[in-house]
């Protein structure tokens, strides 16, 4: 197990009535592009599975191999390429799309079926009584970007999920480049979606985050490859988690402003376009809960969101609890 | 808010792969009947809102005034009374029932729909257009309960809710009779179904269920009434929460071993009717992730399973981490 477990700190809490209820603990940490700490709560080296904050740099991979170029991708297939979509039709489409340019199937993509969250899709299965498929999966779209990748590699596309298979070589190039990692001692475990997740000191993740969002030390096809993912999950915000989700509002909200993607347990990592800040969270519970009090509140203290908050975003820096009656019963509020 | 942030406690560990991923944090005591604290990790004085982990005993002020007598209650609806069911067919009918012999009508109920945690009465909703009603929250039983009191104190039925309507004035007599809850500085929130939680030291939740596991100290009619609660739970324990359901489940496979009670936000209560032993758990990030695994690791230790685990228990000892397709990936284990 872990070597170091670490000693997390309070980020955020949730009220009822006259007391806090619950506490969320965990990590964050800020670093500029050279990888200088400007902040950190609990420990900045807290080994974390990024799980699906880490798409874009996955993303990177294919796209510094020129996928994009190779297959004609637009914004929207490179957003969910990014994405932890909800299985709305639009992100099943823009994969289906992907799918015939690099003449794959659904039966080449490995991720299992997810439950889905777009309500009207979930609920349109159970009335046709159909269960979802491999592209319902919030991942289907990375799968994809993996097999075009493989495409391009001259790859077999069987295998792409392994963690010597050239797809995953070129995505542990990318973390080497990113985010400093040292490929020498890195550890992996099982993704929900069935490919190797990395284990990865919580602050190689805002490095790479930051290199994303600022990519003048990387590669020059690295960097290339940064700047279109970063521009397409800005045009294409929606496709990048869907209607009312955290990524997608943010980045609707304020278009050109910064990258972001939350993953699971409790994950969210951005980078600002302009200063080329990166910022890393790992909540400890792995709840998502606390996350968009957290990030917004370290985007204020670090210039994404100076001035007047976008109202899109003002219901997220404070979330209300109601009860099933719809009655305010309570807050989340961020503590860093 | 809280008077005194209290540290919380490690209690058990999510892994995936060669690592710790998630760490779930909070408190746990175990009391006698007496209050003597045999165990505690974190603070047991931590202030905590039991929410659906104290319907037992909220169950507790009607069945004193002898609800169960006057309405004929049956065993099935007793144990609806103290669960936070699933909204099962067998659910509603108890509860449709018991609204019947007590005079009253769904539109008494205050408690808001509830999204339907039974898979198959969700999917019939969505495939019938149905949105659910009132008696499909899972604190309808609780509910009707109330106001089953409420007749037998000739009390209106409206206003049960508020915290100095007769029928809550009886909660908070148990309250003192039972946690030794100092109503003097007694503060509550608002339910998730509307009616008052009322914020007590973990420590004061433990007690009241080994006092209802062990009533010889409460008076005559509330150990009566505690008596038949922990009967009906154990002898119809899929009305306490329904298939698969962990209290349902641990009920089942030691009948007449303990009576146990899980409520929102990471609450668990349990109390072993040979010993009188009494353990409350708050997980402070609100997850029910880790409950399992940590109250089965508690009974372990303080005698309710002791020789072999029932077979239905094993996969809650450490349960195991899927990823959608199914395969494991990792495991929660307890820490205390």
């Amino acid at each position: 197990m872990n070597s170091r477990p670490s000693a997390p700190a309070l980020l955020a809490e949730v009220t009822r009535g006259p007391a806090v209820e619950s506490r969320h603990f965990g990590h964050a940490v800020v670093v500029d592009p050279n990888g200088k700490v400007l902040f950190a709560a609990g420990d900045p080296e807290h080994p974390t599975y990024p799980r699906s904050s880490l798409k874009p740099l996955q993303a990177l991979a294919g796209l510094s191999k020129r996928t994009d170029q190779a297959f004609r991708f637009t914004d929207a297939e490179i957003a969910v390429i990014c994405a932890s979509h909800a299985a709305e039709p639009r992100h099943r489409e823009a994969v289906a799309r992907i799918l015939e340019k690099i003449q794959a199937t659904e039966d080449d993509l490995r991720c299992g079926p997810h439950a889905v969250p777009h309500a009207p899709t979930r609920d349109a299965l159970i009335r046709e009584d159909r269960q979802p498929t491999p592209i319902y999966s919030n991942c289907s779209g990375k799968h994809s970007g993996m097999l075009a990748l493989a495409r391009v590699l001259e790859a077999p596309l069987h295998g792409y999920w392994e963690a010597d298979h050239p797809v995953q070589r070129e995505i542990q190039r990318v973390l080497a480049a990113a985010c400093d990692t040292d490929l020498s001692r890195l550890q992996w475990g099982t993704d929900g979606c069935g490919v190797p997740t990395y284990l990865m000191p919580l602050r190689e993740l805002a490095l790479g985050f930051a290199r994303l969002a600022a990519p003048d030390r990387l590669s020059e096809s690295d960097a290339a490859a940064a700047r279109r993912i970063t521009a397409a999950m800005n045009a294409e915000p929606e496709m990048v988690r869907g209607e009312g989700g955290f990524d997608s509002v943010v980045m609707r909200a304020m278009p050109g402003v910064l990258v972001c993607k939350g993953g699971a347990e409790g994950c969210e990592a951005a980078g600002l376009l302009g200063s080329g800040i990166g910022i890393a969270v790992k909540v400890e519970d792995g709840s998502a809960r606390p996350l968009a009090a957290v990030v917004l509140s370290l985007f204020q203290r670090f210039g994404a969101l100076s001035g007047s908050v976008p109202e899109a975003l003002l219901p997220l820096l404070r979330p209300v609890v109601h009860n099933t009656r719809g009655e305010e019963v309570g807050e989340v509020h961020a503590c860093v």
